[in-house]
Order: structure tokens, then sequence, then C-alpha cells
């Protein structure tokens, strides 16, 4: 059930350095650091390729086709925050522009995540400013109805508590809970180094089968090869 | 009742100034100036970021998988017209290439909108000849069935007569009837000089939420801060 | 119903010059070439603007959020080839990522078709390694459950057997059976060499109606010019 | 563009006896006998397998999650009218259930067929109250924004304009046009009654290569028979 | 964050009288004393006409195409739970059959909700067990891979704790939280019978307009009717 | 590639006890026996609940909107074979309705497996003649392009060859190659068996952790129980 009618205004973020950390890698390398978890439904996608963000999830609840709750987290926003809003019901409309934008950017606000439309994605796309959206719409909406601030929300399929960890990349979105953050830094960490030396023998043509040691396992599993 | 079968030649093209205004303005603003309406459903989307047009529509209506009409069409173009191809039924058959836009720029059209499918895209970006399109796919269609040029359409759900103004750019399609795209080129004239000095106050760091005085408005109907 | 558990090896690839010859030819082309078949469908995507591929097929059937064959396709692959992974059931995980790309090239192979998700676009696009996938998701996979190499597919609708030439560009994906591949590249050199001269007429603004000879079917027809 | 904020009281119905003949065809008879025309999307399915209408519109345009129009409406009703709601962007939430089946049936209303979701289905079939939509969702609507009622609309892809005839069985809605409802069920009656022959004959085994004379025509187009 | 690889045991069920009273209502009438609110999405279907269900949720975190966590779950069953199923990626497989849901049944269960897919649907209709889920598929599943049991899961775009109460109807699925269940069950309560004599007053033909006293908001919000 | 322009009228169907026998069981079960292989995608549904049929399959390849290669098909039937349509595009037309089911059953057929729409479904349902199609549309179509009868199709993603046993229910629909259907009517029988006694250990309240020795797998696998 979701609480409506609430701006909740001294939120937790996650710890500063972990979320710096976990901005330096891939959405897909923290998912599986997190033992494959955490990702938003990949009907999200940015407005412009290659549009990135990382930072504490200030957390939005709308009303389909309103965006006054936008507007109201304005004023919650700390530098560095990303804005992560789900809305009560599936829709498709344009809550967020250039205007929205402009003024986030200037509260702090790195990017937003968005269960819903947006729209004016070509001065968005000038701006740089990272859009993750279900939709891109024209389609205007109305300032009429309450939602909240800071509440726990559920996003593209994915439990976000305000001060989360958002990070998102060409692949998708992914949440870390706050309280996990440095560990999953940690052992993203740990992952990025491993990849690298697999990379350089792959490239150099080894295959998979070798360095992952997949040949016994196949043959035990039934693999038959035929000429 | 589509009208099949019909070829009207003399159409009443909305006024030129209006058209050439309302090419000044992007799609949301002149939505939000005809009060939110005219839009074309989203999934409609250019064919490559940065697509735009603007021009009186020379209106088509396909059978599924047939392109004929468009041949017929080419030949009632003018210098600025937009080509607006609705379909008796749901399709993503490639009705539009490269030699069609080969031949609709040689006539003067600007552009097309379709609710169905097109190829050759990369060809067509290449040209940057502006399409907006419901689908992508290499899949031919035939010359065979007749449909209808200049008749009333519906085009991915929203009427549209032959003569009215069509604007499409990142955020969709919008129609504007002929007869009102003067005053709706006003109207987004007026949105656009309202919107400058906005975005400066925000860019500065003001709310939304003062400058719209919205704060009254959210305690009458009931937001609370919570800490 | 689909074999499991087998590695064909020794597959007979169509005639390379065959194979060199269609990828000069767009799939719109090919696809036209072939009598209006062999397309899959449209939900293929490429993963970036322009990625372009063509070479014979190496087969994999997946299981779904199950990547293990890729690796075993690894080994089979030649240079030129294309890996072509259709999959049990409807799964848009990640199953392909930089890792596996940079094996894959390693490996000689110079594209990959994959009716199923992928992930690290990023990096992919910036290795320009052509994809064509049904989605893009970060959702990893595991390998735990036995799939085939080289054995006939279906992948996106469309029956593919290995070594059969598969063509990919901005338009889709289409499939030509290895024994017609020089038969096909004929057709397509064809009506490529009647496309040149048509453009041409149709730049300078000849109508479609007067080159094809449209306006007596169309009259035939019952097509009505009103005013 | 759609009018906003009106009420047409004084609309004309299609003629009566139009109306009850039509009522006796199914609605693929109906599409036929226009000429392959008038029929909404598919997307639009009966509450109830079996539910059928048929009647005059009277049009309704709703904003979408706002279902106050439909009151509005009730007033307009006359005995047999169908309810025909539109709304002006894509919402499956729940905008008509028991209460409004219950006003409008007492008001003379004869089914509903809206572009957006309904609810109470149990009870709709309880009552036997015919309803087409594109969605069901318990999901509650507020009644806030004014929309219109009797003014033309785009309905399910199809342009409606009060007064106009809507027939509705399991295989979808089609609309006839007030002024054509004459010579339209005329056509649909002679197509019945045609159709009585030949099923007589089909039933005894005779086949439609033969009764339809296709063979000659097969032949021409270049079927071939192999054994 | 999904916690992988848990059973909890002793879970805290809604008190059996609140639940006992919200299955007197229908889900659109408890979403609606809730504060429309805790609607699960409205893709989730009743696998028969007249489907319902309530009780408190023994929520399952499945891996998709992997139905191992549904058998864990019955063990921790309870005279009148519903097995609330959510999993870790989109799957429309077929996790649940008849011999499940016959154990689910012998130890208790009333019911299954479940964000993915099932099948044995005849067998299942015939045995009068109720599901709602999001999608029919004969194709089987492993039992591999570890997912919980009682954790919280968000299922079908809704949080779920164990223990919640679930409420499933023709018109969709609700939850309600163990805390609330009172309290909402009372609301509900006041609801029907204030719906009770407005159902009187409409089937007597008295009109919405006048009984919520709509007609001087309409008029102030712009309303005009013309003839 | 699809051979275009085809009738194959000499095949070779699948045992006749062999397809008796798999009669009698569901899809589940013969999908399962087959190694979890042959379904066809779960979007092919009934239209109506309790549509059930199996028998050897007569494959058309349709053109999207054109039903001629129907009519064809119809007089290569025998007595007990099930009518398989493909079509070289998505396309959700009504291909077939009442007056083709009752040439069909007239002829032998048992029934209609289609990749496109069907009509009539009030009519078909009153006739129980068993349908699984993608969609209903009353939608008409046209006889006018060849496509072919008994040529290797591919149907809802699954390859299907003349003569193979074609099975569908509540659950779905399966395809059992000729060649096949002995040995996996077989494996059916036995899995069959099988179930019955698992039916009553569990109907008895036996749980399927220790029926189907679970419990120490969950175990290895690292399942914590926690109170």
């Amino acid at each position: 059930m979701n609480e409506i009618g609430i701006v909740k205004r001294g939120i937790a973020r996650a710890d500063a350095q972990a979320v710096a950390a976990l901005g330096e890698y891939g959405v897909a390398t923290v998912h599986e650091a997190m033992g494959r978890s955490g990702l938003m439904k990949s009907y999200l996608r940015p407005i412009y390729a290659g549009a990135k963000l990382c930072g504490p999830a200030v957390t939005v609840l709308l009303q389909p086709g309103d965006n006054w709750m936008l507007h109201v987290a304005a004023e919650q926003l700390r530098e560095g925050d990303i804005v992560v809003a789900a809305c009560t019901a599936d829709n498709g409309d344009g809550h967020f522009g250039e205007l929205l934008a402009t003024s986030f950017r200037a509260r702090g606000a790195h990017g937003l995540v968005i269960d819903a439309g947006v729209r004016d994605v070509g001065e968005l796309t000038a701006m740089r400013f990272p859009v993750f959206s279900r939709a891109i719409s024209a389609r205007g909406t109305v300032k009429a109805t309450l939602g909240s601030v800071n509440v726990p929300v559920v996003c593209a399929g994915t439990a976000v508590n305000p001060g989360d960890v958002v990070i998102g990349d060409d692949d998708g979105v992914v949440v870390v809970p706050a309280a996990l953050a440095p560990k999953v830094a940690q052992a993203a960490a740990a992952r990025m180094a491993n990849e690298a030396s697999k990379r350089e023998r792959l490239a150099a043509g080894e295959l998979g089968l070798d360095m992952y040691a997949m040949r016994e396992p196949l043959a035990k599993a039934g693999l038959r090869y035929v000429d």
C-alpha cells in the first residue's frame, strides 16, 4: 500500500564514497555483484545513447498524468541525487521535460529514473540530462492530485527506498540498498579486476570452454559432438 | 467508414504563414497550445534521432501490405507538403523506402508520417528525409488494392483532414486543423515567450513550488511534511 | 522438435563468393530477390544504428537464461561466421556481452543474431561488434542446461540451417539457404542495377505512376479523381 | 482536435428501422456489407462471451482515469442507445462498473463500447449488460476534468459521430455512419441470403474451389500441384 | 534487492476475522477502501471466469523457469493461506499445474497468485482451484536454482509481505497490509452499505448528476450544453 | 525460405494408432514426453474454453490478409486431419470463419491451428469446431496471392511438416514429428501412469519435498530456514 500525501525531509543517503565507487562500474557488473538482483525491468530505456547516472535516490510517487510531486521533490534535492519516480498506475504521458530538468539540475540532481513518460527529449539530450523512462510522449500532465516524496516505492518492478543507490547506463537501471552499498562496491571492484585478465585471454583466442573449465561438466551433462 | 478509390485533387492547405510559424515550435508546445489535444499515439517514432517535419497534410489511406496509393499521392504533392498515410488495418510491413522518398522529395514533400512500417532506414537517414512510422521492416509490399488520397483519415488514433498542419519531432506527432492553425500558432508563441523567463528563474535555483505558487494548494490538498 | 545436446562440427557453409556478393546488398534487396521470403521477425533490432553483418550461420539453440552453448559455439567458428542463436522459450535476459564478443571476434565471428537479450551494449558499440537482438537487459544468465550447436533452428520466426547466409542491417535480418545463395546474389544484383536508373528518373521528377505504367491498372481498378 | 467541455443535446440518431435490421446481422457481415470498413481495432473485447449490442451511439470523450463525463452522458440517453466512450489518452483504468451500468440501463442504454478499462465484470456479467472494453481493471477513477458528450470522437481507431449505429458481438465492434445505415442493412441482408445456400453446399462436401470457381484463377496465378 | 535462499517459518498472518470480512467484498471495493491503493497490475487474470480467493499470503520468490520454491512453500502452508509467487524476471512458463494444486489444497491453500505462467488449466478449472496468473503455457520448468519463501516480494508491481491479505476476483488482485486489514475491512463495509442505497436510486432513474450533486462543479469547470 | 505456389498432394501422415494414443494426453504431458520441446508460442489460444484437437497436420502457408490457400487446402483433407496455417507476416485479420469451418468439417478436418486471426467465433463455438488462433477479428480477407499447401512451415515459432501430429488444449498447442509419434506416445503413457500415484500421495498430504527427495539437494544448494 502506498502512502499518499507525505513528504519525508530528512532521508539517510547511502555512503558517499560507496556511491562514487559504484559509479565506476556498469549496471551489469553491479547487478552481478549483488547476486543477480536489484534490476529494474528492461522496458526502462535511456532517452539518448550513452546516458549514465549514479546517485542516492530521492523517491517520488506520482499519480498517472500528474507531475505535481516532481515539483515538490525538487525542494528535497541535494547535489548528486537521482530522482526515482514511480507511478500508481501504468502511464506513458510526458510528466517531465526541459523546464523541470533545468530546475532539477539547478537544485543538484544528476538524473531521473521514471516509470512513466517524458517529453522534450531533443532539449534534454542537448542538455545531456540523463533520463531513463518507459515512454516518450508529448502529452502534457496536470497538477491536481497528491502523491508522495521520499516514501518507499516500487519503480519498474523493483522496490526502492529513499537514499538507495540508483545506477543507470545503456544496459538499464539497478538499485543498491543503501546499507549494502559499500559491500556491493567492493564485490563489483573484485569482479572488474577479474574480468580484465579474462578479456585478455579471450582476445588472444583462448576458448571460454578451457578458461572456465567447461568441457568436463558439458560432457557430464551429456553433450555429444558429431561430424 | 473510409471512402475507398477516391483521389481528391484540389485541397485547401492551411495558411502558409501559420504553417511556417508552427514549424518554429516543438510538438509538445503546439499540443499544449491546442488545449492538450491533437497528438497522434506515441508508438509513432522518428526513424532517426532529430528528425523534424512541419507542413500541410496530403492524406493517404493505404491497404495493409500495399503501397500503391503512395505512388498515386506523389502526383498530388506541392512544395512543403507532408504525406500522412493511414492504413485500414494494423500492419508493420515496409510500405516506403528510398525510391519513394526520392520521388516524394523531387515532387516537394518535406516528410512522411505513416501508421505502418518503412524500410531502407539507413538510406533515408543518409538522405535526411524525415519519417515517423510505427515500425521498421524490410518486408516488401504489393500494388494491388485501391485505397484513397486526400480523404479524411484516422492516423495513429487521430483524425486528419487533407490540408491540416502536421508537426513532428523527437516527442512525437501532432495535428492542427487547418482552420485553427493561425490561432494555435499565436497561442504557441505566447507559451514560448512565457517559458523563456521561467527557464531563467528555474536555472537560478528558484523552485517551481514558489514560481507557480503551489504551496498553498498543496497544503489545502493535505500534503504533510515529516522528518 | 529441437535436438538437444548435440554439437555438429563439420558444417557446409554457403559458397564464399556468394556470401561476399550478398554482403553488397541490403536486407530489403535480398528479401525481394528471394521472392519476398526469408525475413526474420522485425522485433530483432541492431544494438547500434548502422550495424551490419553478412556471413554463414553457426547456429545455436539456447535454453532461456542460460548462455552455456554460446561458449560451446565459439570453438566451431571460422573467419567470417555469424552466430545465430535461437532460444527454446521467449526470453529477454542478457545472454551475451563484451567478454563473449571479445572471444567470438578472436575466433573469427563477424557478428551475432540472437532471439534473446544482450548486455554491455555500450562496450559492444565501442567495439563495433554488430549484434541484432530482441532485447537489451543487464540481467545475467547461468551455465547449467544443454542446448545444441549447428542444428536446424527457428530464430525469430524463420528456419535457419547451419551454413545458411545471414544478412543484417538497419532494416532487419534475412536468411538465404546455402544452396540458393549464388542464385539469390545474382537476382539481387539484377535488382540493384534496375534500381539505379529508376532512382535517377524519380529524382528528376518523373512519377512512379508513369514510370511503372500504373495509370491504366488504377483506372481499371476503379480509381476516381475528384476536385 | 477534440472539442472539450461540450454536451450536445439534440442529436440525429440513425433510422430506427435500419438499426433494428442491422441488429440481426453479425459484426463480420456488416463490416463486409460496408466494403470492409468501419471496424474498431480488435483489442476491444466483450467482457463476457456472447455479449451483443446494437444501437445509435451517444458519444463520450473521456479524460484518462476520469469518468465524470459518463455521468453527464447518462442524461442524454434514450431507449436503445449505446454509449461509445473514447479517451484522450491510452488508459486501462476501470472507468465503468455496476453502479453506472444500473444508471445507464435505467435511462435506456443497451450497452457500452469503451476505449479504456472497466470493473465489476462479475456483476456486469450477472446483469447481462453488454460491454466491449480494452481492459479490465479494479483501479478507480476521479471526477475532475471535463471531456465532452456527443462530439465526434475516434474510438479504438475508428471515427464515430453521435447517432451512428454501433454493433458489437464476439467478433468485435463495427460502426455504420447514420446516413448509410439503411443501405448497409440492405447489403447485409443480401449477403446473408447468399450465405445460406453456400453453407448448404459446403456442408454437403462441395469444395470452395468449385463453388467459387477458383481453379482457373489459381492456375493462372501459377499454382502447381505436386505428388 | 531480493533475499535468496531463505525460508521464513513463523510468519504473522493478518487477523483472521479481518480476513474473513475482506472476503465478503470485491477487489474494487477493497481497493477504494484503501484510498485507491494496493492493486496488482491488471495483466494478472483468473484462469477461469468467476475465480475468487482471499487469505493471508505465503510469499514465494521464484527463479524464472524454475518451480522448486513452490514445493518448499507447500510445507509452510496453513488452512486458508494464499500462495503469492513473484519471479526474479519476466517469465511466462508453466510453473504450476494440477499436481502442485493437489498438494497445495491438501496442505490448506485456498488459491495462488503468480507473476508467471501456469498450465493444466483445464484440470485446475475442473478442481475449482482459483489461480491468477500472467500467462498460460504448457512449457515445463526445472528445479535447479534457489529462491525464497516468506520474504518480502514485489508481485505484479506491488510489494507484498508474508501475512498480508490477498484478495482476487474477476476484476484483478489487491493486497492489504496485515496491520491495516481490520481498518480496511471496516472502510469497505461502510462503502458497501453506502452503495446499496445509491444502486436503488440509480435503478429508479435518478441521475448521478443529481445524486452526486455534480451539476454545479461541472458548470464551474465550464461545461456548456448546446443544441 | 518459404516455397510459394506449391500444393503437395500425397503426404505421409503419422501412424494412426500413435495419433489416437497422443489424443489421450494433454499438451503439457506430450511436451514433457518430448523432452520439453515442440510447443508453439503461447499466444495461440483456443477460441472457446475446453477446445481440444489432435490429428495429423495438413499445412498451409498463407499470405497476410488472404485466405485463398485455405480453400485450396480443403481438397487435401482426410478424415481426422488438422489444418495448420502459418502466415508469411504477422497478421491478425479474420482468415477463417463459419463457412470455411463447415467446408473443413464436411471434408474431414477435426480442427484448425492458425498463426493469424479468425472470425465468426460465436458460430464456431456453437459448432464446437476447435480453433487455436493468435487473434479474433471480424476484418475480412481477399483471395489474391498464392501461398502453399503441405510444405514445411514455421507456425507460432515452431517448425511443422505435413503429417506431423498436432495436439491442442487449454494449455496451448504442441507438435510431434510424424516419425517420433509412436515413441512419444509411449513416453507420455509412462508419464501419465507415474502421475496417478503421485497425485494420490500429494492429495493425502505428503509433501513434494519428501516425495521427490528434495530436502537434501535444497540443503546442498544452501537453503536456510529461519524463524
